[in-house]
């Protein structure tokens, strides 16, 4: 299994890379997230609100719905979340409330992650960890705001 | 136009808590909202996380999908949302994302509502009135909840 090769979170923080690089090519602000339980990724997203004309439809977002789709089960207790960049408010929120337990952040993002707004209290229960793979997630969104100045 | 019979809060809130009785009879978490622009609801929605299996299908985050499909824009900032009972985080950040900026809600939740985490500083440009029909609002939530024990 490919999960031997490497470390595992730099293995399924590709996965999430390659969910942003998706998104990248759709010119879309280019935010990619897996969702993983028992070695398996079980839903995965894009950021797509331009191309799907919808505020909701950021990477996290998606790929809970997926993941609760796959499971047939709206609470993903055992499963870990890799987001390219920091959540936003909302998806802090969805995060708590699908009750995923553990997060795994590429870039921090320090104008409206989510670390900014939220009180500690709401996410206790929740491990965040930030800076996997950091300098790869911060550098598509570099590229990507560059091209748009 | 009924409008003109009732206050206009008063007449868009009765058809949030239409929704949020459409969320009750389902057996859902009754909570409904409406997103009115220009005098008419282009987005409507209520709680249907059991039905479709999604921690992400709040009735505010569906109504704001919807409005977005509707306008065939992401923003809705010209428009005001009425919801049943105070958002939670993930659709307090939905709001901001979506650029509402007017929301009248019927009665407070304490517990997982947005104002108990949620700094101010992330809502300032958000106008938030509370209570409006709020023991209609209340009564379905404590009458849900009782069949519900």
């Amino acid at each position: 299994m490919e999960t031997d090769i490497l470390d595992a979170h730099t293995f399924w923080m590709q996965k999430a890379i390659r969910q942003a690089e998706n998104a990248f090519e759709k010119e879309e602000v280019p935010i990619g997230a897996v969702i993983v339980c028992n070695d398996k990724i079980i839903g995965k997203g894009h950021n797509q609100t331009e191309l799907l004309t919808d505020a909701t439809a950021h990477a996290e977002i998606l790929a809970i719905s997926a993941a609760n789709q796959y499971l047939a089960a709206k609470y993903l207790e055992d499963c870990t979340m890799y987001v390219t960049v920091e959540p936003c408010v909302m998806c802090m929120g969805a995060i708590k409330n699908s009750r995923i337990k553990k997060v795994i952040v590429g870039t921090k993002e320090p104008k409206s992650g989510f670390s900014k707004f939220v009180s500690p209290d709401f996410y206790t229960k929740i491990e965040v960890d930030f800076g996997q793979q950091e300098e790869q997630c911060a550098q598509l969104m570099r590229d990507f705001f560059k091209d748009k100045r």
